[in-house]
């Protein structure tokens, strides 16, 4: 597979950022490598699947295009009750399996941010895509999307491109994320790029921040955005959260919240969107021990790992032990080897089949400057391999941002249980002597013989003593200055230390709900041939504990008596927290045979695990979802069995070897 | 209690409108009234229990000023990690309590809303607040503010204040909300008002739209705000929803969610903020039939009622069961009257006291004229009665809006088994005739004649049979005509209908979690003196189900086996899904009896209901936050024990029949 450099700063875990360009641009080229590689009837059947999913979800309202009656917006999507559902019980999955297991302090921040905040973190000069103009009509698209569309469409169409134009073109894709506004303008240029819907001239291309802009209060004097992420919330507390947490180190903060992105041209449908919802946590550590206290927990669970090395030289990923790429320094550290033991703990345990889930480390040059290691858990669907959580030893850079813009330090403590000594340099300037030496230069000199580190001075100690002066570069004045040894004088001395002061540093795992779900109900989606073959039926083979509806209950023909157990079951289903669909369509009613069938087929449709049929008013049938077997259970009883099976306690396995099957 | 009128036009229920205005006005009503009754003690006694509950609550981040660090905005609020886990716990009911017991469809939408949408519903034209500015800086007030604050501050400080004039700025106070753009600016230049900060003159009030604006897209094309509600989200869903529910009514959808509004001058901390989280249900019901099949399970509640009539003659609220004002007349209908029972079950269940919590029936003139009835849930606070929970029969109103609006009808059906024979008014023109005769005025005398409803129809029927012309008003050209028999014909034709169309009526309970919140832990707070008796110490009596950690773990001495006891009781508790603080503060492990004090004082001071005590390695001290009292239980089973009741199966009284009490 063709790596790509990322063109954009990385300001935060990927999928926040141009991350989505990122992966588009990987997702692309993987495709189009793929279209060399595999016959083009895989890349129809990859589409003609999402088609098949999408169509379900849309028709069964798991989420619905937002303001559809008016039309619509792109990139806003609204959660249909299913959807909804769906989202709710990961979430709270999220909230036990992390905040709870964890014991995270979680937060809840406004989504409407003040610029300065923003600016603090770099989203106000840096959260950028590039942006073309089609000259005349002013319809806005993205840079690289149309160089990509051009080179793809190229490749793809034209028999007679000659193998010189093709290497160049899949080249282009390759390093479109690497290239400067510059270049792209030129790209454009030289290829004759044109607005798609008019074939009109576009302008240069120039940077578009992403964010939501508004104004706080009534006066316009408050700038302000709407939040890009999460994440900012937590830094801005830190120093409450640190006391709150007894002023102790490691603790993590976490919070789940709606996040926007004005994307310029929202493309794959619920993959690239306007508003979502993020879940983050924050994990703050001492720099000099991410040790995690937790790890041997995790440590021996063997996820598909896609190494930086493994990319480079162009292997595969591969199954390894945590402990393993712990032992080997392929992770950083074992607190993000524990992260991402947790990570794929949860979404393994959402319904996402492992085999198509790997952990890719960024290279390189897709890292900020301060990052320490990032790792993605990226999900393989019909779109490629998307990124939907990004986790990353940030070091101690977001907490030092804040401190510098706000001025409150946001700093831990260790305090010693003995006072230790320390050696401490100490550079005394005579400022008469330097000024006249230096008269208009003096303070640029003084600040460079300020900063000098402790290597610098011992160097500059041991050249005066020795030679009576020292050369000096002073970078503000961009020269090299001449110091005596009467205008400075430099020592060691010992001093007491209570305690010691440092930013903690901060490891990141942001998970994008949305993306979750998408891969989720593709991973969790099957069909079926219906019982007399001439139709396929569609499955979500969602676990229990992620479907939107828990059972389905329904009386098998419309009779005052079978709508009373219904009744009386559907109570005691509530009581038990249990959330069920009952369906007594009426019209059925003359045709029990084909009606259930009908109506398991629509649950199923649902992700629905369990179907409670009332057959009799003593006791009734219950019908698993996936292997399509039976039991019978009786009234009293059955919502207890759900239950159950619900939480995990028994399994469909379990059930069937304590009651009767009456198909056998 | 004096009664107010609303200025503004009723958008939506009270308190997603300027009803935060209106209940001001009425608090600030109430509150000078009570100062000429109390003596000023029982004011200022209020003033000091908020100042201990809002200490405690921002010391121990129940709540943070939004980016404090910064300086902080005005309106915005974080939730810190004990408020997110009320918060958490409290929406967690309410899913349980409404969306699930009543099988509604829940739904997520979009924050970002784009205008059109908004155009609709009526938010775009008339979702304002009358706002002055300082003529000099630019500081924006709101007019009603400030004429407020020059009235409370004449009344209360001015002890010269001739009775006429105390009369007449009582009756300001009275009518504020009832006086129009121009009497405000009168208002304000006849009392001299000026700047409060500056003492600057005052522009004239203008309307100031409280929707955040922003804009959807790169090219600035889709003018769009942040909802101000979540409503809309819904309505837009309804068709879909319909159709969801198998094109049957009654039918609920419900969402929960952010909503936002940017206030001139907020104030009254966390009661008026510019985000906030909503949980908004919208009932669809057929209008001819509002009864509701569940009714009976709420008719004998009684809850505090303040219905129009007591409200009109100063009677205050009574106790009066919900069968009993359904069957006067007093509540419209039984659909509203259930949601009255549910929402006092809500939240009286959250812990709110139900002797200060009382529904309160809008006057004709608060309601919007399409309102059929409104009741609002009020809650007593140290700021007088706040209006937590809007329940309002809005009629078709928000259905036809959209409908009007997107060219979509959102209209249910009613099929008939069989067709029914209808009787349908015809009316046939002859426009010949009627060109001759009114020539230029024709169109307007025909949409005239066409708009007639049945009654008109048929009196000018009889008329122009008897006397062969009739008089009509066309009131677009506003004059008289006179119509001919030739021109018109109207007749009654028998038609068969299969089935009937119509709008739904929506019954809307509108939950302000934030307000509910608020209430909530001034219901839950109080204090006690110390053991020793040299402090007060703060408690919050959550029940156990919103408590935002449900057990404290403390070893009695720092020990290894006591800490590995504490830990194996932790593990054990995470199993069950409990949450848990475990505190092994070193520092007071020399002073066991303080410590431990100290210790629950904490955790009193944060709501948890247990702490566990680890005094021994076989058993160990279950403690209860507010009876103080003690009970002995084997390591084994304290986890299993403190679940009983967190989930309500077992009271603390069931515990202390069963283990023995270390104290006793």
């Amino acid at each position: 597979m063709q790596i790509l450099n990322r063109r954009v700063f990385s300001l935060r875990p990927p999928f926040l950022r141009s991350h989505a360009a990122f992966y588009t641009a990987k997702a692309y080229a993987t495709a189009s490598s793929q279209q060399t590689h595999c016959s083009v009837t895989e890349s129809q059947k990859r589409e003609a699947f999402r088609q098949t999913v999408v169509n379900t979800l849309e028709r069964r309202l798991f989420y619905i295009p937002s303001f559809k009656i008016y039309g619509g917006v792109t990139g806003l999507y609204d959660y249909g009750p299913p959807g909804c559902a769906v989202k709710a019980n990961v979430l709270a999955l999220w909230r036990q399996h992390f905040v709870l297991e964890e014991n995270m302090l979680e937060v809840d921040c406004p989504c409407v941010t003040p610029e300065l905040v923003l600016k603090a973190s770099g989203h106000v000069e840096k959260f950028t895509d590039l942006m073309v103009k089609d000259e005349k009509t002013g319809t806005c698209y993205r840079a690289d999307h149309l160089i990509k569309d051009y080179c793809r469409d190229n490749l793809e169409k034209d028999p007679n491109l000659s193998a010189e134009k093709k290497a160049e073109l899949t080249r282009v894709l390759a390093v479109l994320d690497d290239l400067s506004v510059h270049e792209l303008g030129v790209m454009i240029k030289n290829y004759g790029i044109t607005a798609p819907d008019t074939k009109n001239a576009l302008s240069d291309p120039y940077p578009f921040n992403l964010m939501f802009q508004t104004s706080i209060g009534p006066s316009g004097s408050i700038p302000g955005y709407l939040r890009p992420e999460t994440a900012q919330g937590i830094f801005v507390n830190f120093k409450d959260l640190y006391y709150y947490n007894g002023n102790k180190l490691p603790f993590a903060a976490a919070q789940i919240g709606q996040a926007f992105r004005n994307e310029i041209s929202p493309r794959q449908g619920l993959l690239r969107v306007r508003e979502f919802t993020l879940a983050e946590i924050e994990h703050f550590v001492d720099p000099d021990d991410k040790s995690h206290p937790k790890f041997s927990e995790v440590s021996e669970l063997e996820p598909f790992m896609f190494s930086r090395e493994d990319q480079v030289f162009g292997r595969p990923a591969n199954k390894i032990s945590i402990g393993e790429l712990i032992s080997k320094g392929i992770v950083n550290n074992e607190t993000l080897g524990y992260f991402i033991g947790r990570v794929y703990l949860f979404l393994t345990r959402l319904g996402i089949d492992e085999s198509r889930l790997r952990f890719r480390q960024h290279l390189g040059n897709e890292m900020a400057h301060y990052a320490a290691d990032c790792w993605d858990a990226e999900i393989e669907s019909s779109y490629g391999w998307i990124e939907c959580v990004g986790i990353a030893d940030r070091s101690a850079f977001d907490l030092q941002a804040h401190t510098e813009k706000s001025g409150v330090p946001l700093v831990a403590y260790e305090k010693f249980t003995e006072p230790r000594i320390v050696e401490k340099l100490v550079i005394t300037l005579d400022k008469r002597e330097l000024g006249l030496a230096f008269k208009g230069d003096q303070k640029m000199v003084v600040e460079a013989l300020e900063e000098m580190d402790e290597n610098e001075a011992m160097i500059m100690k041991v050249t005066l003593e020795a030679m009576g002066e020292a050369d000096l570069h002073v970078f503000a004045l961009d020269k090299v200055v001449v110091i005596k040894k009467n205008m400075v004088s430099i020592s060691k001395e010992k001093k007491k230390e209570h305690q010691r002061v440092f930013t903690p540093s901060v490891i990141e795992p942001s998970f994008g709900i949305g993306r979750i779900l998408y891969c989720l109900y593709e991973h969790s989606f099957y069909t079926r041939p219906s019982k007399d073959g001439d139709e396929q039926l569609n499955v979500f083979r969602f676990p229990p504990l992620v479907a939107p509806i828990k059972c389905a209950v329904f009386p098998i023909v419309q009779n005052q008596h079978y709508n009373e157990t219904a009744e009386r079951i559907s109570k005691s289903l509530t009581a038990l927290g249990i959330s069920y669909k009952i369906d007594t369509t009426a019209e059925f009613s003359h045709y029990a045979g084909t009606s259930i069938g009908k109506r398991y087929a629509r649950t199923d449709e649902l992700g629905v695990p369990l179907a409670i049929t009332v057959d009799s008013l003593s006791s009734v049938t219950v019908r698993e979802r996936d292997s399509k077997q039976q039991i019978r259970v009786y009234v009293d009883e059955v919502a207890s069995v759900v239950k159950e099976m619900i939480e995990g306690v028994s399994t469909w396995t379990d059930l069937l070897g304590r009651y009767p099957n009456p198909s056998s």
